[in-house]
């Protein structure tokens, strides 16, 4: 097979808190892609620090003065390939601060491409109850989360502060997510190009 | 029965968006609260203006300064004896902000009380997407959501502005709600009064 | 305090399958529930024998002819103060056998009492997602599945066939379930005979 | 575009019940696979008689006799490029018969393809909540649940017991259904062929 551009993948991170385990597990994945020839691009809150969400990017009529962040956020998720969203568990639900940031951006952008879920906690269980709540929110974006799901238990047991991985079960769990996502988002990125998107 | 005290109820309503449906819900739900006797106090985030969710309230160390509006926030949560979500759907899952305001408290707060759930959408599936994902989130914090659900399709046209009811099911449902909550409320604080909690 | 009755408890187990690991945690859940005290009857539907619902206890009519274990179920099930659903995950869901079971009976017969979710798995993540949905399903019919979950993950390495506890957690894991179960049990149960169900 | 091999496609109806309303969606919706050029096949529970899982096909060792219908459905899930599950909502929750049908076979058939959900219910909100369940559900069979889903409320309405559609949203509401599922089926088939499945 010729060689064939490299996947653009945006990595959500979901977690703006003091002390956040999530930017260990956001910098590991990042790690990942790139060893495996990815064009990532990490959307971090905390730099991006849009507020809770008063108006979508897509709800910015004709002439409205859409935030420049706002604006490049929108074309980088346009133009992506896939994703993959770096979850916490909060309460068994969705941290707010990842479905904020991406509720900012509509269907048109996501859909008809692929994503990946890496969920994580201090605790036993991974944070894989918040990745089923995940299933349900990237299905209605458009962006259908892929088979495997990559859950790190005990995070800051698996991981260092760079992101680093102490767990020997880290990289191969990263590499059968990324494996999955890779081959839907060529299926897709090939059937966009050929087919178009539907209308 | 002799008079019994009141029972007081903290009501989160999940959305800052410009126009925003939800705040004639919450102004519904308040009315009809205070209709049937409650002691009912509404948490909208758009006067409280916490952020997204850095650092929890129970977080905070013995002589750190705690930004009054928690506190305050944290001793009404604390005193309460039921509460109701106003959540709408975004993306067939809980609205950020309102995860993100109840997120700031911990168990030790909301546990062994009800919740009830009232949730809407402008289309014709009410926001119960979101409703399923709250099960988990309020079972989790302790505050056990009761059966009832009381879901609000095409809100526009269901209440006014001023929350005033248009469609002539709202306040029967409300009503049903309030009754299972009611009924919750009052064992479960009963029981807190002669067995305490759990330790 | 003075004695109280005990309270009657039905225990779901959700599996028919071959060598079904669910048995043994239906029998660690029902010693311990006897040895704190409690009136428990086990629901297993490999004993049961129902067949894929055709049709609910609540859908005969006077005069027509409702098989013998299911009138009797039903009575128990009306009968309980409380239920716990012994669960296992498949495809990241609720068991069949164990829905299928627990379909055939009302909301009258489970509402205004509580419940307990005991899930495991041979895996590492102890059936927590399909304990996610059962929160839905048991919220539905009335039975509000309490704040603690009991996630038993590797099930075959912490108990023995015979449900002895082989994993030194088991215990005490079971005994925080027992406790909020019970905390609700009672409450539920008082009210239940002071103010009887709202109608 | 050149004419290309019909998508076959796997529909799975999810009830047994007396007087199931299932049975006229499922009857819409072949009709509706059929119009649109699809080799479709209805698995219909009351025809298959599957019980209650005790033993999943791929559970049969070399030399052990499979019953023919599940080597039959096996082979047929295999090959299909797509699937429809055509889902009631029993307790908020998937209908036993359905996951119990679809838990027989694994992964290996399933994965690597898309699928679509229909549900339905007699009320307001159309199956929606069973929905949820679904993709998470589909997702972990390696099926992916495409963005669209088609939610019938009160069905009973809609459609005639022969299938026929009477509400005038039917036919539009399907149509986008299966564009949807159409557009990933072929992107995900090309590929299967092009690339195979990741081993």
């Amino acid at each position: 097979m010729a060689a064939s551009t490299p996947l653009k993948v945006v990595v959500f991170l979901g977690t703006v808190k003091e002390n956040r385990l999530g930017l260990r597990v956001a910098r590991f994945v990042m790690a990942q892609l790139e060893k495996t020839g990815h064009d990532a691009t990490l959307f971090d809150p905390a730099d991006k620090k849009l507020p809770l969400l008063e108006k979508a990017a897509f709800f910015y009529r004709e002439g409205e003065e859409k935030p420049a962040v706002l604006a490049e956020m929108e074309q980088q998720v346009r133009a992506a390939d896939a994703y993959i969203v770096v979850s916490g568990e909060y309460n068994h639900s969705i941290p707010p601060a990842l479905a904020n940031m991406m509720d900012y951006f509509g269907g048109s952008c996501y859909a008809y491409k692929p994503s990946g879920i890496v969920c994580y906690s201090p605790g036993i269980y991974g944070g894989m109850r918040a990745a089923m709540q995940l299933r349900c929110f990237l299905g209605e974006l458009g962006c259908l989360s892929v088979s495997n799901i990559f859950g790190i238990p005990r995070v800051h047991q698996a991981l260092g502060e760079d992101g680093s991985p102490i767990d020997s079960h880290m990289e191969s769990g990263a590499e059968k997510l990324i494996k999955d996502l890779d081959w839907h988002a060529h299926a897709m990125r090939n059937h966009r190009q050929t087919a178009g998107k539907p209308t």
